[in-house]
């Protein structure tokens, strides 16, 4: 039977990329060895290199305006640390705005360098909602945010203006919907979500931003050495990057971010309005901040729980459960999730209006 | 042709494993899922991670002996920031050995922690040899040495006796040869040569070993946070766990490391001999301390590099050319590669002598 994988992250690649990198480690562009044992600075996978980095920005709408596109190791949470360690000055100041435990989790390793300023927090409300009403102090170095919280099912519509550089975790939306990417001066996202496999971190960094600080950085965090070496400062995760790569492709080829753009919110829209529609479901995030990447939803009656359970997972459904800190249900849905699988799911919640 | 690779890594891996791995991409043990898309939290892949860790410690003859495995990001030169930041004392010392490029890297990170002690280097004779004749600090807070040098073809044969904490980077020689593990206090091992593809490291870290610098450590640093979180402290790199696993699950059956030691031991007298009998041929390492995995050696007559260079490539050998820093060729051997490939690649070199 097709799965339809609802998962948080790792999380469903189009069915093409699954192909073309399975192929490839038997026999990597028909050069008789596996993408997993040629050498990193073979001409193959430089050139996988460069054209991730170079299409990464042009999905993005950066090329040509003075950004630089890198493949690292370690996850957002190493750009947690990375982007204190490059961008908050000596007896600086960093701005960060709380929207869930992602952002919290930033803010925790800033704190180790500097003042760090919460602008604003949802905390108390479990997340549920992006604030909105924020001051960001005029001398920070950096404003922090996280456009999309995967674990509350909210997501940010707004990014302020401001004269201070945006720094942006964009881990779970980035390449699903158009915005004026020039505005951000650092994003970062694990690949995990829309871009590939877990394993690798595309960061994008514009011009000028960086050797500020008065700060000495180890090598491997500094974000100038990995410019330098053209993302190649140590053994890349070869792998993670060459079906990044296929992701983008496959994206462009659909027509890029505007294209899939229309695809998401028709999902959400199928999926949201189901939840509003039928009595037995209620949202958990605000409305005007829900997510169109990740659906937090609740049963109304716990009761219903085994029989709803088990009409999802009868129609292939997976990756449902919501996070334990929300409970209930989370449908992601990323760029590679067919309307299809949508359908399906909403299919079986109205089957447990008809049945309960 | 079938191709014979001796790249320095990423490198060869079992041709079961690049089958496997393939197979996965398309359905993870019959999950109906891509190992790529499924969570990292899944009872699935929680199991992979448990199974690679213990099975680490186990062909390591560790088990039960009160070490914790790990699978990290970030290749070998994050240890290189990680291992002072965990173990150098604030006002503390270390002491390291420089034998080759990676040694030298990892002695750049520490110096900005503390009192950084050189006790030996060969960098003046461009690292050919291992020094063997110096002293160790006994106040220094851990010993750090690298037991491969894979640029310069070298390996430790011997590591000192001493009373402090050794540390070793064994990125290029891990599970290859027998060594009684538990004298060292911290391995750590990039996986892309002996344990699969670029992508993750493994760290071994003994107990009692962490907790005792007065230093404040990053999160994602911090390797106390990665052992509470069973190496799961944010989202790991899975397909590079999985398929490292397939790569240890190869080499258990194999017959464990002093199997495999067996067949490197051949290979590498196999391609010795040949560099020390083949007149046109000379090696460019200490005798003594030759690697068994990468054998660097140089033509007698550069004249003859462009015949040999068409040897050995018709016969299908690939990844033979030495670092820049050290010109003409390295053969690297490492445990996925057959005794069948060294034949070939000694059997271009004869019919060199033959013909030139």
């Amino acid at each position: 039977m097709k799965k339809h994988n609802f998962s948080a992250g790792p999380c469903i690649l189009p069915q093409e990329v699954f192909q073309k990198a399975s192929a490839a480690i038997l026999n990597f562009n028909d050069t008789g060895l596996s993408i997993l044992e040629i050498s990193h600075r073979s001409k193959e996978f430089v050139a996988v290199m460069e054209e991730a980095r170079a299409l990464a920005l042009e999905l993005l709408g950066l090329t040509g305006k003075g950004y630089h596109a890198l493949f690292l190791q370690g996850g957002a949470s190493m750009e947690f640390l990375r982007v204190p360690y490059n961008l908050m000055k000596v007896d600086g100041k960093a701005a960060y705005l709380d929207t869930g435990t992602w952002a919290s989790g930033a803010i925790k390793e800033a704190k180790a360098f500097g003042e760090t300023v919460v602008v604003a927090s949802s905390k108390a409300d479990n997340y549920t909602y992006i604030p909105k009403a924020f001051e960001i102090p005029t001398d920070a170095n950096y404003f922090h945010c996280t456009s999309n919280n995967t674990i509350y099912g909210t997501q940010m519509n707004q990014f302020p203006e401001t004269n201070i550089p945006i720094v942006c975790d964009m881990s779970s939306d980035i390449f699903s919907r158009s915005l004026d990417f020039s505005k951000f001066d650092l994003i970062y996202a694990g690949a995990q979500k829309n871009m590939g496999p877990a394993g690798t971190t595309l960061v994008v960094i514009k011009e000028g931003l960086l050797n500020q600080t008065g700060r000495s950085i180890p090598n491997i965090l500094n974000y100038q050495q990995h410019i330098d070496k053209e993302s190649m400062y140590n053994t890349p995760p070869v792998f993670a990057v060459y079906t990044s790569l296929l992701t983008l492709q496959w994206l462009k080829n659909l027509g890029g971010i505007t294209a899939i753009e229309k695809n998401n919110e028709a999902k959400a829209a199928l999926l949201y309005n189901e939840v509003d529609r039928n009595p037995l479901f209620k949202g958990t995030a605000a409305k005007e901040d829900r997510s169109k990447m990740n659906a937090t939803f609740l049963l109304e009656n716990e009761a219903h729980k085994t029989l709803f359970d088990n009409l999802w997972k009868e129609a292939g459904v997976s990756g449902l459960n919501g996070h334990r800190s929300v409970g209930g249900y989370r449908a992601s849905m990323y760029n590679a999730l067919p309307l299809e699988s949508v359908e399906v799911l909403v299919k079986a919640m109205r089957e447990l209006e008809r049945i309960a």
